[in-house]
């Protein structure tokens, strides 16, 4: 299992025992993740979007519009710091200090290169799709080349990057375990409702499976 | 209805129409937000910084250890970009090119001020419990002096701040609609599971109803 060799940058400060530099640990968050938040800076000013991510083996994808600013500051070669966070429940101690969260996250430094082949866009954006909603690119109107020369794919290579846990019951201080206070942990989780139809759907449509179950990002 | 004006670098320029600037809406999703992604930069580096927040009136409230970078640097003066996002929904086009997601997110820009007064600090402090677990704070210990000590706490003003947010069906181009592909939406949402006890819990302590019956963050 292949262990990053952690930077000053990406190197978890704070609860250093969570830290974690596996690339096993670290991709799995990536696949799970439904959204990042992408942070760069532009002349002085930093910024936080969120949007959607996929990796494939040692590289995390974004797409965009050409003219969105995030697109054109990582392709100018703003650092990128990516952060995926899953957060998995609440930690309820006796004492309000010692409340936390299990969560699962990582963070990613890196600068982004432009995917410029059509064939390897198509592909990133296939994979993207299909990391989000396993199955569906069988049921899609692939891009056309007007659609692909208006999309532009940044790719992030993943050499500097740490993820984050938390899990487990609380933790609290020795003498609070004797108070009258309930303590442990509500689990959470993204969770689908049953599929709404497009009213524009064609009546002979039914929901497709990974629609009526969704399972969440792979 | 109160509306911000909005800066160059807080006004949405991908997709105008979804952005929004009152302070409704905004609240809305910063209350309705579990967590938030904090952006700063220190010496050239961005970061991206999961952590958890409350709004109080005009202002956004984040905690830490005294000991955190991301504390540190704000308390120093870096200009902070904090991002709530809500996912709401996968909405799947019949195109790959029009699938996109039912959101809604604030990001909010600013310089933070610590909140230095102990009583300040402890108004905070439950109000953010309050915001994550409401009903908690009746059921903690509450700070000693000396957690008050190790936990700082800033504020950021609403000042600076956009919402974004898509909602309904896909729109596919006129020409996709009659393709056999299932088309909507998948709606999304954060939901808990049962409760777990602690396994040091006292046996005469009972699941409270605020983690029996989870209603997130308000």
């Amino acid at each position: 299992m292949s262990e990053l060799p952690p930077s000053n940058r990406a190197t978890v400060k704070r609860q250093p025992r969570r830290g974690v530099y596996d690339r096993a640990t670290i991709d799995a968050i990536l696949d799970q993740g439904l959204i990042c938040h992408v942070g760069f800076s532009v002349d002085g000013e930093t910024f936080v979007i969120p949007t959607i991510h996929v990796r494939v083996g040692d590289k995390v994808y974004l797409h965009g519009s050409r003219a969105s600013r995030m697109m054109q500051a990582l392709a100018d070669g703003a650092q990128a710091c990516l952060a995926v966070t899953i957060v998995d429940g609440l930690v309820l101690a006796r004492s309000a200090f010692h409340h936390s969260m299990n969560y699962r996250s990582v963070v990613l430094f890196g600068k982004a290169s432009i995917v410029e082949d059509d064939a390897d866009k198509v592909a990133v954006l296939r994979a993207l799709t299909e990391h989000l909603i396993p199955g569906r690119w069988a049921d899609v109107r692939g891009p056309s080349e007007q659609e692909l020369r208006q999309t532009m794919v940044l790719a992030i290579p993943i050499q500097e990057a740490s993820a984050k846990l938390r899990t487990g019951p609380p933790k609290d201080d020795d003498v609070d375990y004797s108070l009258p206070f309930w303590a442990g942990v509500i689990p959470l989780r993204l969770a689908a409702a049953e599929a709404i139809c497009d009213p524009k759907l064609r009546p002979d449509i039914e929901p497709p499976s990974y629609a009526v179950e969704y399972p969440g990002p792979r």
